[in-house]
């Protein structure tokens, strides 16, 4: 893989600002762009308080200066083209729908160096139908992250149909350098790896709430003083490998009979407005219970500690 | 609710000594029984160890003689009546099985106080089929920890058919005012909340695997570098609720639809002896690159820090 020194961040948002702080914070000189309104002013402004978050993960307390030399490796362009023509690796974060997706690989990959890779960070879309019109579509790969993207070590590699492999190799290995924790998936998947992991704990928690078993608030409590607490230490793997002395297979031989008629009685949970609406309310009164609250700012410094701690037990 | 000194555990396999460590060390008396071999030494050795896990979770670094104090207070009796007949509160640990179930709660009832609640640990069994022949039903609850009970603050209660209110808003309160973080489940289904929701996980963690789609090993990192951190912060309705800057309802409407989409995606899993097989040899090879770790030593000190963190931040 050629050297890298100059990411170019397409799409500014939410998640796009928080690539934009990491990359910086790694030392790379980054271009952006983006067409929305006021889409400059909000990228400085989310990267400057990106960046403290990642100066704090690293225990830097006295990182003004650093963060102003950082802030000035950080470019904003008028145009896609001037973002891309000299990026030497390309995150994409545009809207999840695939015609702009198409345009916008098009116009990408007509522009940039024909080997720079251009990682997307698409939730929902395969890579397989993003690179469709693309000019050398064998750099398209996923590198989906975790929000938020500065923060949680997460990225997802895949290629689409048009992938080579070694470009599959060089983002992992790309990503892994950095610091962040890529998997490579191996099959193209609705929802890649985490999110179907995700939305499989969010239906039954949505299910059951719906169903009058229990409050929202009651499933919140019941994730973040039960199983939540593990899943930041170990998965669902390991997790079973420690639920019973002799190991996995003896756990799974305990646990999967009741499993099984757990899983029977899951039934199956649609999403309609009447749905989302009761769904909201039972989130308002947990709201209205946990009163004023800096929800994200206490989640990011609580990231912080997790992160901290996994490093310093060396947890794997 | 009486007054509580005396507590009562039956059944002292793992789940059993964790609750003696924890009502110990909320300064309770203990009396316990199980008839296995070597159980009184077993439940010594592991209180002793889980007692000290809460002296470190308070940063009680000079716990020797405090330690031998608690000990002293835990008393292993030779037969079960002898452990419930003057017990204030019994907190049940025996094996899944009904017929066992049965009979232990039959002779429990037959020997202990007739307003002394009983606490059921029992993971699998519903309430109302375990106090069929007890005297006194109405006192009967399930008092559901999660593994370890004396570190993680989760306790699921709910009663039988034949429970009334007053004893399942007394457990409520008995296990609030220690410290615990109890929810009252208002309809029994199988595998109460907090197992439906981790088995949940578990199903999709299985199929993915099994399928081919990724390693034991990838659908650990994803968990444990990505949602499985925010899931020791918030669990689902909050970490919906800052997945969009407008809140829930805004959230539900970009993820539902790619939800319901993944949620369609997801194939009725079945577990058999050849499914375990495979899953246990992808266990192994990731053990195998683990290689020597302490892995429950590592996992009940990272949940020391994590609960320390989420005490001194105020997570709801």
């Amino acid at each position: 893989m050629k050297q890298v020194k100059k990411v170019a961040i397409v799409g500014t948002g939410v998640i796009g600002a928080s690539w934009a702080a990491f990359y910086l914070y790694k030392g790379f000189s980054v271009s952006a762009f983006d067409p929305a309104e006021n889409a400059q002013e909000n990228l400085k402004n989310r990267v400057s308080i990106y960046l403290q978050d990642l100066f704090e993960l690293d225990q830097i307390a006295d990182f003004k200066q650093a963060r102003n030399d950082l802030l000035d490796k950080l470019h904003f362009c008028e145009n896609l083209v001037d973002a891309v023509k000299d990026a030497d690796f390309i995150q994409e974060n545009g809207p999840e729908r695939l015609d702009l997706k198409l345009s916008l690989y098009q116009e990408m990959t007509e522009n940039c160096p024909v080997n720079t890779i251009i990682a997307s960070s698409s939730s929902g879309l395969k890579v397989s139908d993003i690179q469709q019109s693309s000019k050398h579509p064998e750099r398209i790969v996923l590198g989906h992250p975790f929000n938020p993207p500065h923060l949680l070590p997460l990225v997802e590699i895949i290629g689409g149909e048009k992938t080579t492999q070694n470009y599959i190799q060089d983002a992992f290995d790309f990503y892994r350098e950095l610091g962040k924790k890529p998997i490579i998936i191996h099959k193209e998947v609705k929802g890649h790896v985490a999110n179907r992991l995700q939305s499989a704990l969010w239906r039954e928690a949505f299910y059951l709430v719906s169903n009058g078993v229990c409050s929202a608030e009651d499933i919140d409590i019941a994730i973040t003083n039960g199983p939540g607490l593990r899943w930041a230490i170990y998965g669902p793997y390991l997790n079973m490998q420690l639920a019973n002395q002799k190991g996995f297979k003896t756990a799974m031989h305990h646990l999967g009979g009741p499993m099984m008629e757990w899983w029977g009685d899951m039934h199956p949970y649609q999403l309609d407005e009447n749905e989302i609406e009761k769904l909201d309310q039972e989130t308002a009164q947990f709201l209205e219970k946990i009163g004023e609250f800096d929800l994200q700012g206490k989640r990011d410094e609580a990231l912080i500690e997790i992160l901290s701690m996994r490093k310093k037990l060396q947890l794997p």
